[in-house]
This record gives C-alpha cells, structure tokens and sequence, in this order.
C-alpha cells in the first residue's frame, strides 16, 4: 500500500470521514487532502477547516458549489423530468458526480494519486463516485475504506476514536438520528433504523425539511415559475440565479407539506432498499416543468422525452453522468427545450401541487383550433376520416385475413 | 347513402345522441339500434328505454358492462402503471374499445351493416371508436354524423329537435353545465369552456366527484389493499369485484380531495387540448400498484416496464386497444405481474395518497442483505469493486484515449 | 379552385409531370413554376426546361442538388447506421425532404402560393412530400393531382396528351419498363408488374445498376474507405466531395454485384407492398460505418444507437425529416460521431461486402487488455468475480423466494 | 476451501478442462462429476468418457442436447431476428444458458454444491455461466479456476500435466489452431492470434466450416423454408426436428460460402475484442425469418419487434438468458409469431443469401390494395390527404409560430 503518495479525501468534516482521514494516514503512510463542498446540505462547511487540521492536514478545499450544483446538474436532469421508478426525484445521485468531478481536479491540482470517500460498499454512492472517477481519470486509484477496514461497527469505530485520540465532538455536529441520511440543495434522505421494515410507517419526527400536511397552513399559496429554455429564472417575476430558485422553492413546499417521499428502490447493487426522501422544490420544480412543457413542446418531442426518460434516470441513478450515452440523451433533451419559456402558476397547499395556469409566446395551444366552439374553418373535420381510415387499414386487413384483433 | 339499411348507434339517451337517432333515420332511411351501457358514469341508463321508443327504435340494448369494463380494461391498465404525457390517467380512453366492441357484437347479432357515435370529428374518441370498430368488423361502415351533419351550433341542433319533434327535455337528464364532459367508473372529464385559456384556473364549482383539499377532512383515511397478479382483489381485507373496487375507491377517494388534475395534452388528431379530470380512485390505484410493484418485481423487470408504458400509454390514448402491438405489450407486462401479490397500506389525506406501509409473501425486499447493520455474511462488500471496475473499463479505456467523458 | 394563383410542381420532364402541368393550368387556371433537380438520377435534366417552355411555363428551376443531397441528407442518415424493416436503405425517403424544401423555397422566392407534385395516393411520396411543405410553409396550399384527377388508366392519360397536344416523345426520355422506378445518388427502385406476386423472383433484366452476383468479376476489389465523424471522406485515400464518394461506391458497388433488394415492407398508408431496390454505395457504406464504428464508439453509445435506429429509420421513412422529433434523434446521434474517425478496408466480390481491417487513432480496441496472452496487470480477472456476483444478485434473491427463472 | 464437497464441472475431454479436473480434486479435495454435451460442435463427445474416468471421476454425464438446443435456444431466439452490435448472430451466447441449466441439474441430481467451468476472467461466457447458474440455484458455489490458479501460461499447464500424469494426448482431439475457437450447432467463433490486430485480415485456412465464396459453386441453390410460428420445421417440403434443419443449413450455407463474419465487438465486461464465425445455417435462417415476417406480421408489431430486438440481443449476449426480463420480452415476441406461417424461397450463390419468394396464408400482402393498376376501389386515395393533414397539423401549428422544422 506504499505506492499512495496522496490521497484527495471527500471529507465532511463529521466523525466516520474524520476516521477515514488518520485511517489513510497510518494504512496508507500517504498525505490527505480534504475536499469538503457546500451542497446546500444545511450545516456549515468552514468548521471542517479546523478539524482537518487537528488531523494534520495540511491541503484543505472547502468551497461553495451550491449554484453549479444547481445549474449544471440538477436543472439540466429536471429538463428531462427525470423520475427514477416512478417516484425517485434522483437527490442524492444527483450530487455525486459533481463531487467525483472535483476530486479529481483537486488531484490533478496537488499531484496526488488517488481519491477516497466514505461510502460504504453497499450503496449505489461508492458506484456513483468510483464510476465518475475513473471516467475522468482514468489511471486513478481509489480508496473505499469501508469496503477495507475492519471498523464494522459503531463500536470498533469509536474504540479507534479514542485509541487515535479523535475528539469525539467530531459527531456532534448533527443531530442524533437513528437514521443514515443525507443532504443537497435538492433533497433529504433517510435509511435504515425502523425505515428497514417496509410495512412500518415513517415516524412525523423522523422528517426534517418539511412540516407535515396536516401542519401545513390553511391558506394556500400561489407562486409563479418563468422558465427559460427549460430552466426555471425567476420566481413571481424575480430574477435568481439557479441556486436560490431552488432554495426558495425548497422553503416554500416544506412550509406547505411538500415533496416528501416513502419509498423501497432498486439499488444498481442488486438489492432492494427502503428510502425516505424530501423533495419539496424538486417536487414543485418537477411539475411546473411538465406544465410548461405541456404548450410549448411539440407533441412527438414530448413522447420520445417521456421514452428517453427512464434510460436517463437510470443513468443518474447509477452513477453513469460522466458517460458518453449520458451526453448522446442531454444532447436529444437539451435540443428539445429551447422553446420551453414561459410561465407557469402553480397552488401550493398541504401537500399538493397543483398546476392552475401557464402561458408562453411559445405556446402551441391553439384555442381556435380546440374550440368547441365555430373554429372559422381552422380544422376541417373531414380530414378526421381518412386519418382513421388509413391508420385503421392494416388493422382492417389483418382482421379481413381472420386476425382476431380481440 | 340508401345503401346502409341498419346501423347501431351508441345512444346516452340525451339530446345529442337523440338528434342522432333522428338524423340517422332520416338521412340514411335506415333502421336505428340503440346502445346504451352503464360504465359507472353515475347515470340512470334504464331511461333510454323510453326515449328509444319514443324515437321508433325498436332493436334496444341497456347492458351493465361495469364490471367488465374494470376487469378486463381499466384493470389491465393499471397494471403498466399507464399514464399519457406523465399525467393523465386516460379514464376516457379506456372505455372506447369496449363500447367499440360492443357495438360490432351488436351489428352481428342484429345484422347490422354500420356503426355510428356522437363524437366530433375534433377529439380523440371519433378515432378510438372507429380504429376498434374496424380492428374487429373490417368491412363496418361507420357514420360520424358530427363529420357529416351541418347542424354545427346548439340553434341548428335546437331548431331541429323542434321540427322533428325531439322532446326538449331529452336535454335535462344532465345538470346544466358550460363545460364538455364524460364520465365512467375511472374518471370523470371536463373540456371547453373557460377552460379554454390554459391561463385561467378552474372554477370550484366544475368539479362533482371530489372534494376540494381544502374541504377534505382534517382527518386521514388508513386502507388496505390486497393485490392479486397485480390487480387490487380486497380492500381492508374485504373482497369485492373490480368495479365495487374502484367504485369503493372513488367516493373514499373522492372525500379525501384526492384525484383532480388540470392539464394541456395532445391529442392525436394533432391539436393541443385542455382538460381537466377527476379520477379519485385511479390515483389511488397507482400510487398503491407502484408500491406493491416496488417490493415484488424484479428491478429489471419494473425497469423494462417503465420504458415500454409511455409507448403503451400512447397507444391506448390514440385508440389501439384492439391491435397487435398492445397485445404484445400487454403479454409482456402480464409476464410480470404474477408475483404482484401483496398489501399495500395507504394515508388519504386532503388530495394526498401516502405509502405508509407494504407486505408481500412475494416480496423481494431482503433486510439481512439492505441493512446498515452487520449483515452476517449476506453480502460481501468486496464484490462491489469489481463489479465497479468492470462498469468502468469501457469509460477509462476512453478516458485514456483522450476522450473527455465531461 | 380560382384561389390558386401560382403553383410551384416537382417535374421530371416526364409524360406524367408534363401532364400534371397542363391540367394545373387547365383546372386551376394558375401559373406554374418548374421545378426539376438532379439529384443523381442519372438522366440529363437539362432537357426538361424546353419542354417546360413548350408548355408555357416562364418560371424554370433546374438545378444540380446532388452534393447537397449526400452532403446534408444521405450521410446524416447513415450515422445512425438507418435501416427500415432489417433491410431497405431508404434510398428513396430521404430525397423527398430535400425535395419539399426547394419547392417551399421556390414558392417563396416566385411568391406562390400552392405546390404540387406527382406522386399517387397509395404511397408514401405523397405523405413525405406534404409533411415537409406543411412544417416548412404551415400555411401553403398542395395539389395532388393524382388524387384529384380522373386520369386513373394509361389511356386517359394519352388521350389527355393527345387532346392537350403534349407531345408522346415527352414519354420516350425513359426506357421502356413495367416497373414504377425511381432513382437518385442513392439508390434505383422498382415496384409493381410482376412484382406484385411476391412469390415471383425479378427478372434479372429488370435490374439497371448493378450486375447480378454471377456475373461479376472474379476477382475480389478491395477498397478503404476513410471516415471523419462518421462520414466517409476519401475512398483509397483520395478525397472527395460526399456525392462523389457516393457515386463512386455505386460504380464499383454495381460492377461487383452489390445491393440489390428484394423486400416485401410495411407503408406508412397502411399497405404492404413488394418492392425491389439496387443501392450499391450504400450497401457498402452502410457496412463500412458499422466497422468504423465497432472500434471508436463506446459500447453504450453504440447500443443507444441501435435502440434509436428502427424509431429514425421510421420517421424518415414516414415523412418526418423536418420534425423536432428527428432534429432530437439526430443531435444524439451526432453528438456520438466525433470519434467515427478513421479507415475501413474492405473486399468487394461478386455481391459481398465483407471488412477486412479497421484502424483508427480514436480506437478503443486495445489489444493489450484484450489478448489471450499475459497483459501484464492491464485486467484484473478477480475483478469480474465481484462483476459477476452483484449482476447475479437480484436474480439469486429472486430465485432464492422461489422465483423459477427459467 | 474444504467446504466444497462435490462439483460439477462443464467438461469438454480437452486438455484445459482436463487439468480443471485434477485441479479441483486438488486445490478443492472434493469429488468432479463432468458433464460433456454434444450441441453439434463437430467433435465426438464419448471419448470423454474414458478420459474422466482416467482422470478418477466417478460420476461422468454425456449428453446429446442438439435438439434441445435448437429447438428451445436458437428458435426462440431468431424469433426476435437477434443481432448483436448489427452483425453478431450469438452463436456462442445462446448455448450458455443450456449448460448452465444442465449444471445446476445435475448438481442438483448429484448433490454437488458446487459447478466450475473452463471460462477465462475476461471473456463473455463466465458471466453467462456464473449468472445462469445463480438465476436456477441461488446458493450454488461457483469455481472459476481461471480466475483462481496461477497457470497463466501454456508452459504452466503444460508443466502442470506433467507433474499430475495427464496425458498430452487430450490435446490431441482438436486440430492445432493458433486461435481460441468454440463451436455448437449455430456457429463456430475464432478469437485471439493474428486477430487481435483489427487491421490484419483473416486467414483463408482459419475458417473451417464454409468455403470461401470464391470457393464455392458457380451455380446457385435454391431452397424453400417451410415456417410455423416463426421456426422453420421443414425444407423443401421436408419436414425435419430443428437440429436437423439447422444442420442442413449449415452444410448446405458453408457449401455456398455463406456465414462468415468478422467483427469488432463490445464484452459484457468491458473491452472490444476481435472475433471472426462462421454461421451459415444461421444467416440463412435470419433472412428468412425477417421474409416470412415481411408477409405475415403487422406493420407496428414487426416495428415494436425491432426496437425490441437491441435490447433482447443484449440480454442474451450479457447472460441473461434466465432472467425475468428476456422472459417478459420473448412473451412480447411469441405472440407476434402466431401467424409467422408459410414458405420463403432462397437463392444460395457465393456468400450470398437472395429472398426470391415469400407465400403465406396468413399473408397480409393485398395485391388488390397495393396494385398500381385500377383497385376496384379497395382503397380510396382521398382518404390520404386527411390522414396527411392531421399528421401534419402539429408541425404546422409549430411552424406557424415560428419553430424553425429545418
């Protein structure tokens, strides 16, 4: 193992990346660099300067990337309506390929030869990191310690806190929680602990970011989304870079109940998992783009997104951002949304997100054809039978051959 | 035209289908069967008797087809987890190709040579009903008399009730509504009128299955339903057939605010229109069927299945219910469902349905492996880097030739 | 029909066409523009302008469209390695779009205000024709005669000739032939007489292009063919222009017995119908751009590549090329074509086209991690073990619930 | 590694599977059973016999699963026209699932808990083996002696038989060959040697199972394929079991030089790898199965089919033969075949395999609709301009609000 010189550690500044750290300094004999990245998880970054020092390091990156994080990963995903199994707004695995993405630059930056994160080998994150990793690097070695070590429990780890004189504050920068979570801009998970029986409930206290919709307010709220090219770029007609849109929406529908999420999920491992997630300005973020999309996309464009959309989700979900089919789909997606402008109204209330109004110069909705009203000779009804007719032809001749089309 | 001698006719008993009747026998000098089928839509269809007569139709047909209609269509549905544009539940397209079947079955038995429908020659329904009247009667002449007739407003239609005697109250089995509607087990629809601005909202008082959010209990609903091969059999332990199922779910639904969408589709004549439907028990049903889903098939198996149900969706939506294609499609989703027995547990509260809870004998979920604990050997955490570096390989070798996977 | 002013019409200089001339002027009283194009056909097309003067007509577009058509049309198609139905090359879809496109511009450009062409009413031409005037001039009026008309046999149609004195050599400029041809850079098509059996084999002196296998040389040509993103730019080194490459692939396809088809397929009015097709350079093109592509695309692009195919090959052979849908297809597709670089050897003989060699400085081939023999660490083995057991794992979960996966 | 009792070994009577024999009873101290199959591989398998019981093996399983094979693997699998990358016919892939089927079986049988094969770490069929193998008996040991020991060389083995008494002879049954071959009823594969140099043209004395189409006769052969469902089940009128068919396939396609194929290809684990087969019967079969299809199967349902087709080619080519997914997808593709009846004509001529004729009484082909001549009107040409206008309405709203289509 003397063949790391240096390691470029995603370090979250908490007690098991803090391990992580002097367990690659004495397995390892290398240097660590601490990458540490403001997602907009909702707890400060800056206290991990002090505590990687503490631990002899000498190379610290803490760095906000919350507004990259939203305008070059989250959007460009939401421009597909991404949805992994149906119900998944893809939170988590949204982050990763960002943080591969700087690992590797930190490494190339300081000359070191491998990367390290604390995922466990369980999950699809180890997947996520590893993939991106070597995509973008591709002599790269990484390092999994859960995947080496033998600090397989919560007691071995904090006997080697102790033996290596880790302060154990280190842990206490969240607060206790029985459950394995984490946290971006774009949502909260939750695993484990009761959550590992999918017939027991979610406990109300277990939720973070949103109130429940029976302790959302009365009155509903009525907000407006103005999207550009498929992105939205201001809320009630106020410009926000893309970072703040989300942050504000994210307010928004935690107050009203919105966007949390119980479900059991298909990890790329190979196993099923329970996961709790809220969501609530993706959840809303999600709709409105539907909506906007809904007059402004040609109608086949909108079929073969819906098509494309599930392969996309799943690379995501996998971990395959870095890819070339990831950019061959973007490419297909990207192309579609130049004509998505507009604006979108949306009723948020107690868990519900409901689409009331939207409207675009680049709507496609043509009340004079609709109407059911006189159109003035917009749409010949006439046309309506040899369309049929010829679309029913092969049907016709199939079933004049003795197909039993039933 | 004196060469149609007798067609069938799918008759609602109002005024339109009425002038219909009239106009057929006029217009063609041929003998008028009626069809009239209770689908759910909340209606007396007995009352078509009477005004059959009254109109000289002596060949009449009333049949209760609910329970079919949800075994054998919406069931079957449900069971590719269908949804049109991401959204729409398709409760109008769904009950097309059985009234198209039985308006065939009712031409052989009566030796009917045509069919024909109130539909305009605008909307989808035209298409449905007659793609599946041909698929299953090539040689069925079909009659729109919306494409034929010039009677294009309420006054030429109005006007000719009074010269042909048609009882105006023909009209007045419907509340009085500004709007165009549909209704059956699944769903309940709305188009025109104000809603022909997709800018405006719609009003409160449109809406007749559900209840407003707002107006739903502060109290949450808890239910359980059982599913068989993927359809729901009992519900709280309580077995009823398909239509008292959803029928069952519909008013719990209904009460709970749950089931309102408000959205701009494309139609496959090739317009954009705006409905807006209330499908309480459908929601239900899918949010319910996902879950069951999530636990009981095989992640490659659910995947494949949410790539092929936009194409399924579609196809159902355009009318192709009786064709090869669906066919094909709906063996290989029927495939899966043999395990998609179980219950799922559900939360209703003000317009929300909540997974609380699933349980299957089939299940797949596997605590001893998922858990955060020590798993005892289930899974080896090491296969996770081979099976990493393997992904890998095609995106390292292609990094190292230089291609930037960024 | 008095509204029609001026109307631009696709014309061969054929009898047919010339007939379509003097019946627009005739029925509609309006002025008509020529439009004639040598798009490869291999007729002169300069002869068509005396006969379009001998017919009154002041506004005459001849033009040479062949680099064009290969340029922007062919070779973007090929990219996609585009075949519709397993077999048929497409040679006549993709010309039509460019077709539509001059004839919308040249209505612009002499202000008409209607186009015309003449293809019949039972295939595909006329649909591809019209959806491409349609999405390039939304409001532009098309005449299809051959719909219209009541000139349904050979014998009105001279009877018109001769009434109308058009003179019969205007028929001559084609040899004789039972079959409805049609031909470009791409390719030569006949349909109909004896055709019609598809049970009867072609006559071998229907074929025009090529010689039959038999009675090719014996001795093999070998070719290579050098790609840049995936087109091909030099043939045995020498570069030329795109319709150049294509016409020389045709003379050394069709001497050595390459491309001939005989294909039953699926028109998009609903009909079967049989037809038989020589595309020599395409045959090879298409061959050369798979092997080109079998050692520079990644394995997941290339997959994705062939998911989307038989959707592109649809939506050209439809009539889509001008649609948003194709413009998305197309953005993916090309996206993957940067790294289609290099040179295909192949070996021509008596009807095969078989790859010999491929090379390229974008290879992902490495033999290094490929070979049979010691690669020195370049791949691990024990990697494939974890590889395996994680793929494995949902199925031994399944199987181990009493899933029979066999 | 005591814990393996018994295994069950895929015995080819060769030299290398001969040492895995020795190896095991060594390194596992456990009881072999071999199990040596006849696909139609060209080779005796009795002579294994002897040479397992020389080796100690008590139990010894020799089988002729031909027909097996072809019946239950290479006809359901040309049913969906599989082709991998667009030029491979998974000759060597689709007999993996079988001996994986037959391991598990007669582990089961014998109570071994273990199987092992002679697969290498890097190639394609360990996956297919070891994945099959977990799909039918989740706890089943697998060993992979290639990716275990340390006779990574020729010299090693070679050693290692001298050492063990295992008679050089063994490596006598197979013709020197510098390349790795295998083979069974549906082809034979060459890999490795000069052919890891993409640009290197194949030997003329490599290929073994088909002339050269230089080679072969200056008369071509005629042949007629009776189908049922999609499978060919007799030949110029005679009726044969489906081994039997392919067989006379193959003699008759590799007389006339049919079949051969050399490619680059992408491996399930990673890498591009270069392989040349010979598969005559095969190609033939294709070619005619996809004619047969031409007449008998609706347009959309041989269109699904195709889009299909890539991912089902991927399946099999990946392993997951025993899969949920391959089932639910060939349930899709069985049911289109129903009507997949009737007779193909082929002209065999110097690697050239020629459709000539195609008749069915399920044929859709309707020379009265498709007719060029008068149709009676079985076909009303003024239904094509509807149909052509509603397909077009959306682009024309498109581009009547400025969407640029081109």
């Amino acid at each position: 193992m003397s063949d790391v010189r240096k390691v470029v550690l995603a370090y979250s500044g908490g007690l098991d990346t803090s391990v992580i750290v002097k367990w690659l300094q004495e397995t390892y004999g290398c240097e660590v660099v601490t990458f540490t990245a403001d997602l907009g998880q909702g707890e400060e970054v800056e206290p991990a300067r002090a505590k990687a020092q503490a631990l002899g390091v000498k190379e610290i990156y803490i760095e906000d990337l919350r507004e990259t994080f939203v305008r070059d990963y989250v959007f460009p995903m939401f421009r597909a309506n991404t949805v992994y199994e149906g119900e998944y707004l893809l939170g988590t695995s949204i982050a990763r390929p960002l943080i591969a993405r700087r690992l590797v630059e930190i490494a190339n930056e300081t000359g070191a030869d491998a990367i390290a994160h604390g995922a466990t080998g369980k999950g699809n994150d180890q997947v996520r990191f590893e993939l991106g990793a070597y995509a973008l690097k591709p002599g790269v070695r990484v390092i999994a310690p859960w995947r080496e070590w033998d600090l397989t429990s919560r007691e071995k780890l904090m006997a080697y806190c102790e033996q290596h004189e880790i302060p154990v504050d280190f842990a206490q920068n969240k607060k206790k929680s029985p459950y394995s979570m984490d946290a971006n801009l774009l949502h909260i998970s939750y695993e484990g602990g009761v959550l590992e029986d999918p017939w027991t409930e979610a406990e109300e206290e277990m939720w973070r970011w949103s109130v429940s919709p029976e302790a959302a307010p009365d009155q509903a709220t009525y907000i407006d989304l103005t999207f550009e090219k498929g992105d939205v770029v201001a809320i009630d007609g106020r410009s926000m870079p893309a970072h703040e849109i989300l942050s504000y929406l994210n307010r928004i529908g935690g107050e009203n109940g919105i966007g949390r999420l119980d479900i059991v999920e298909n990890r790329y491992v190979g196993m099923k998992s329970r996961g709790c997630y809220e969501t609530p300005g993706g959840t809303i973020l999600l709709r409105a783009h539907r909506a906007i999309e809904s007059i402004t996309l040609d109608r086949e464009s909108a079929h073969l997104k819906d098509e494309l959309m599930p392969r996309y989700a799943e690379l995501v979900y996998n971990g395959y951002w870095w890819s070339p089919e990831r950019h061959m789909l973007q490419a297909a997606i990207d192309q579609s949304q130049t004509t998505a402008n507009g604006v979108v109204r949306l009723k948020l209330y107690k868990g519900n997100v409901i689409v009331v109004g939207r409207q675009s110069e680049d709507s496609l909705f043509d009340a004079s054809i609709a109407t059911f009203e006189d159109d003035a000779g917009a749409y010949d009804q006439k046309d309506a039978e040899g369309f049929i007719r010829l679309n029913a032809l092969r049907l016709r001749i199939g079933a004049s051959r003795g197909r039993a089309n039933d």
